[in-house]
């Protein structure tokens, strides 16, 4: 933890299923040095995100696997330490991807000013890429019209918070699900959800269809698993269904088991006329980012959308941190604190 | 076969999986009698859709099911028999729903007059549901772009014959999959695909990779099972999949045996960022059916879209042509001449 020393958590071994402490291992090396142009970058807050599980494995996804022994990727919030770049001073705040380490360089090219933001770690959350992962598939893939019914998973989570949020700005009815009572509290009571459901509850299923009576017009995909299952035969004719991930599935190895529920999803598809749309933010930024930074800035100063983070402290927790977010157990967004 | 005999079609059984010919059972009662505002109407042609099969289950799809003893339905060519109704004359031929029997009634709401067709049973193909059914699916939800790659499967078929001609007309690549080697030959020979691969090939797989070197970008799915097991990693960013059905799944019964299908499609929707989106053609008629109309009506006239015709002699033998159109044991559009 010597300041000259630089940390980094690397992936050590490949995750059979869900990853484990041994797959990950944290090295020591010395800070960079930066040169002219560059900045020196000292982590402050790390994003925790479930996309991090795919980039573990041995298989292209929407970008190349992470090379073993690379270091675990992630956005970041940093402190410049020290500049040789007449863009960026010292002490000040920037939005970066420098992932699980204590320092990075960097030619600023990707460095993104924070200002004077009295909340700077919602540049990972709300205000960040989960934030404008909900604005965008709710708003133009589910494109929710007052009256009608969304439905989000991972309610009290990064992206689920904020889709359940704008949801109900717009107008609709919105059912969430969660891990526990306490998740489903914090969900309808802080954040104004019409009803939020127990995944774990045993009547899960028999609770989403009495929650939603008028059926699902809107299912906001980013668990996958039993939930999809429940929500499938609700889902209402023209409903639509945008896709930003499945932790359920993350960690699957190989075929999974049957049945086939292939052949199900289709005949939904069909018969009740869904459009299911896959995204992946970043190709999204170009053209919607400016909008949405306006829009959720709005929302967030006058306390129309609240957002929890659930913070570990110290880069050494991050692999537990991962693991435990991948299972669930996060209440909130998930932030290391790497530094002060 | 007296012309004061009404031969009709009922579904005896349900089928459990594929149906058989006892599923099906021939009545014969009276012709029915024209009252005033009606006409008796004589079934000409019945077109015979891979959509009957999922009627016959007893389960809604997007329409009731079928009851028992209920006459198989479907779209006709029929003559006015009788006319009682001033907006017809005797002996004008007519697009109804009659389904499979002899003669109806109507009152002529449900009807469209067909004038002077040189070619009435293209109005049950190429410029009647199936020719619909491909243009909206195709352009409307595929939307293909010059130079794209399309796929589609029954290529010879009703729906993919027309399907690959307008996606030619509209200057994209055109790999088509067909039953047998006859059928390749008239696909790319007669209908001018740009390739077309038999499905029953051992190597099919690796065949329809090497006839789309730059991958997929819209698959019209209107068969499922293997074939789009084979197209699903062959799919490019941002690919289009318009679902208007998947014979190879209708006379599934019960769950489908594993592995499960679902995790792989939906990391390929996530990945590839592809929007998959069911439609029934019935929805589209008051919106669409007239461009759909005009377009196509000049398509067929110049001969850039073609249409060939799989006629089976006599109403006995429709519940055969069904059970083989299910088995794509049809070449080209399936349609029963149930009188002269």
């Amino acid at each position: 933890m010597s300041p000259h020393t630089n940390r980094r958590i690397v992936l050590a071994t490949r995750p059979q299923g869900a990853p484990v402490p041994a797959d990950f291992r944290l090295e020591q090396g010395a800070v960079p040095v930066p040169g002219d142009g560059q900045v020196l970058l000292r982590t402050v807050y790390l994003s925790l995100d479930p996309y991090m599980r795919s980039r573990m494995d041995d298989k292209t996804t929407y970008a190349p696997p992470l090379p073993l022994g690379g270091v675990m990727p992630g956005g970041t919030v940093s402190r410049v330490e020290v500049s040789r770049h007449p863009g960026f001073r010292e002490g000040e705040l920037v939005l970066s991807s420098n992932g699980w380490q204590d320092y990075a360089l960097s030619d600023g090219a990707d460095l993104t000013p924070l200002g004077a933001s009295s909340h700077p770690s919602y540049a990972l959350s709300v205000l960040g890429m989960p934030g404008f992962t909900a604005y965008h598939g709710l708003l133009n893939i589910g494109q929710p019209r007052a009256g009608e019914t969304v439905v989000v998973a991972a309610a009290s989570g990064a992206v689920g918070a904020v889709v359940g949020q704008i949801a109900r700005l717009k107008g609709a009815r919105v059912v969430g699900i969660a891990g526990g009572a306490d998740k489903c509290t914090y969900v309808t009571g802080e954040l104004g959800f019409d009803a939020c459901l127990d995944r774990n509850d045993p009547q899960f299923a028999q609770l989403l269809a009495a929650a939603c009576p008028d059926g699902i017009d809107v299912y906001f995909e980013n668990v996958g698993g039993a939930v999809f299952d429940a929500v499938l035969p609700l889902l209402n004719e023209h409903a639509r269904v945008p896709v930003c991930g499945f932790i359920a599935h993350y960690n699957e190895h190989g075929a999974a088991a049957g049945p086939d529920r292939l052949p199900g999803l289709m005949a939904t598809l069909l018969n009740k006329r869904v459009r299911m749309q896959g995204f992946i933010i970043l190709d999204h930024y170009a053209a919607g980012y400016a909008a949405f930074l306006r829009d959720m800035g709005a929302w967030v100063a006058s306390g129309q959308v609240k957002q929890r983070e659930d913070i570990i402290d110290g880069l050494e927790n991050a692999s537990a941190g991962l693991i435990g977010l991948l299972q669930g157990q996060n209440f909130g967004k998930a932030i290391v604190r790497v530094a002060d």
